[in-house]
């Protein structure tokens, strides 16, 4: 492909891009609102469409009512663009739903109205994630307008209830994956930011969640710690003995054999994270968290590459507030472990389990203990010298004349590992957006810089794999 | 005085006794109802005219408004009986006031209204303390009957609004301790049962507290824990370490220095305690407590004449509910000590914040912590050497044919700590129902047996006090 042709019409196609931009910030396509359904699926309509236009071949795919409701899920959004056995597939996954909005959470502005100012846009989805979504369009408008092939033949499969808990997706994907995506070589998906305000960056990395219960029961009702304080076996005792045994106060953990997998950091990572510009806010969250760490490189290591122990709360089990002078009879204790490569979600149960049972053990207590994991979820961990990361890197170096990071993040993105465990190939996590858009918030925006830039790396990118790509 | 003749007097006005008791329970005086206040007001009326009928001298005193209501304190009852410079003056307290009842809280019959059967008086306020009030009546009107003199003066000082907190009734005590309470010797209170179902006993002690809270603070606002785990000081792990650092799930403190002063148990104490007729309920509170002692005596002295610790909970500081992966930013945890003679309150909140400074440096946390003492009783007990317990204990000999075992009690009566902090006299605890009697409860019960005997027993009370008075 002629990158520089290609750019040429993205940069005069400019006002166009805002303009699809403007029409689908005005669809207030809130899943999480049943009162916005019926715009949601509008939303998925108005998507076909523009993609009918630009020549792709869409269809919807029902996914039934929202159980225990009477509502329509959003459709899944399946589009073809593109067929040539000799070029490589690649599966685009976006989401066209929002999160909600209103004037009196406190925008300056209408959400549902696009507003431009000081080289921003902003409006509900502009970051996430219908500037991201849009922007496949104007890639293949741009390219129209280049008169250029498109590379690769590209397989849309976009959702519309990734803010509502993705109802309906994992099941679909497992059941296109042998039918609409069973020749996907590779797959790309924008539902992520730059982990640094002033630098692209790219994340190879997410990391696993294992959520416990921990419930220790006593007596069959709280009790009057003045008539029986000193007689009764109290269920709190050892609930913050148990608690306090899994992580120690600089973040480590105390739970033998849970590091022995974990991946090491080698010394070129530890001084590029040292290296990389982060503003305050994205150490102590803008909410004046206290860091353990003393340096950046520690503190982002500590988030990303490391596993970590959260206490989250210890809850009363029984119902009623309780007296404050009781002792309680039933607790429930509730932490999480965020698991790092190579660690086997298995394997650190396994763990968990016999050190909470042994340490239960020695307290000598007449209470009962019950271990539950309730959640669990892998960490996400790409190769990133794969043709499709590689081309990812080298597109947004074209575009943005600087080399990204390669990062990791603290949280989890289902939806990534979904897309990595039902296709089994690599997942690419390509950044439109900065850490400080505002999603999930009021005022989000998308940098106009980033929006259009955003195109130029998509369409670089599948440029990129093209030139990479050596036949299946 | 002849104890004999009286006694045949309290036999033979059973049926009297029973009227009255009956009048007393019909009067609704839930003293922590506003729509019940001046019921409560209006059974003071009634016990001050029992007062007058039998040669009480008898005024009330006011205690103005409840502080931020427009509804009248239930005044003190003040009555004066006998002025013989020769005689001791023995104070008695009470309360006309009760708990609340209704039949929808589940009792077989009208709380409202006396019921006799199997040889029970069901009622609300019968054991809890109408039933103990109206005995004092009961008694004068025996020994008039009996043709007896009175052998102490009698100096009434009886609050109607016990079950709602005493409000007023400290600066009132304070007030009248150089008026009206001047030349008391003794004082005797009956708002207390026995220890055994099935045994009289007499209680000498009750147990102090201290109430804390430990706030531990870090960020400003809860923080994701994906997102921030690892790189966050999590008060949470402080909070668990520094609790888990106070008692163990044995039920022994681990504040070093805090058992210094604890007075030690005797073997004869501790074999009494083993003999102790206890029902299983009160060693289990009837809630299948579990135990951690394996004797009866040990279980007995871990609540009466040890100091015990209870870990109350652990709340979020932060409104809101949060997310249940969060990581709190500030929490509080609560908990309490229990205290025996002859620990001092001061020197074991000294050792309490010593341990705990230290224990929070040693994690060196990045968070904030403080510790707060926010409620401090004493405990109270009682030398039993004194004439006053020593007529008690043989009085209730005489009447019920059996030496009462002299006991502790694990939870305080505020009271019983007010009087002797304030009087500087011995204050006998004298009991006049059982641990069953269901007080704060549905179908509050007194025993006939327990009802009539009591008259005996305050008699017989004050004649082995005559004898033993040697003058002022």
């Amino acid at each position: 492909m002629d990158h520089g042709k290609f750019f040429e019409s993205v940069d005069k196609l400019q006002a166009r891009f805002i303009d699809r931009l403007r029409d689908a910030i005005k669809i207030p396509s809130v899943s999480s609102e049943a009162g916005r359904r019926a715009d949601t699926i509008k939303m998925a309509h108005w998507v076909m469409a523009q993609m009918k236009e630009l020549g792709v071949e869409v269809r919807l795919k029902s996914l039934g009512k929202e159980p225990g409701t009477d509502l329509d899920l959003p459709p899944l959004i399946l589009g073809r663009y593109g067929n040539d056995l000799d070029k490589p597939t690649i599966m685009v996954y976006s989401h066209y739903d929002v999160q909600p909005a209103s004037l009196q959470d406190g925008w300056d502005h209408d959400p549902w109205s696009l507003t431009e100012g000081n080289g921003l846009l902003h409006g509900r989805g502009t970051s996430d994630d219908k500037g991201p979504l849009v922007n496949w369009l104007n890639m293949l408008e741009a390219f129209q307008d280049a008169d250029q092939e498109v590379p690769v033949n590209l397989a849309f499969f976009l959702e519309g209830m990734e803010e509502n808990g993705s109802v309906g997706f994992r099941a679909a994907l497992e059941d296109e994956a042998s039918h609409f995506l069973s020749d996907v070589d590779a797959v790309c998906l924008t539902d992520v930011a730059w982990a640094s305000n002033t630098q692209p960056t790219i994340p190879r990395g997410l990391r696993g969640v294992l959520f416990y219960r921990i419930t220790i029961r006593g007596a069959l009702e709280d009790a009057h710690s003045g008539l029986f304080g000193g007689a009764f076996s109290e269920p709190m005792t050892d609930m913050v003995n148990v608690m306090s045994s899994l992580v120690d106060s600089q973040g480590k953990l105390l739970i033998p054999g849970v590091y022995d997998d974990v991946l090491e950091v080698s010394d070129e990572e530890r001084e590029a994270y040292e290296k990389l510009p982060l503003t305050p806010e994205a150490l102590d969250g803008g909410i004046g968290g206290r860091l353990i760490h003393a340096t950046k490189a520690e503190t982002i290591i500590s988030k990303w590459r490391q596993p970590s122990l959260s206490l989250h709360r210890i809850e009363n089990l029984k119902p009623g507030p309780g007296a404050t002078t009781s002792i309680p009879a039933a607790l429930v204790g509730k932490f999480s472990i965020r698991t790092v490569p190579n660690m086997g979600a298995s394997e650190v149960d396994a763990l968990v389990r016999q050190h909470i049972e042994s340490r239960f053990k020695q307290l000598q207590s007449k209470n009962d203990l019950d271990i539950d994991c309730v959640h669990q979820s892998d960490w996400f961990y790409e190769d990133v010298d794969h043709w499709n990361y590689q081309a990812g890197i080298k597109a947004i170096e074209r575009t943005w004349g600087v080399t990204p990071q390669v990062t990791c993040e603290g949280g989890s993105i289902p939806i990534a590992l979904d897309l990595k465990k039902v296709l089994k190939k690599n997942v690419l996590l390509l950044p439109v957006g900065r850490p400080t858009d505002g999603i999930h918030s009021v005022n989000e925006k998308l940098d106009k810089v980033n929006y259009f830039n955003a195109i130029k790396v998509y369409g670089s990118y599948l440029g990129e794999i093209a030139a990479r790509w050596q036949g299946k």
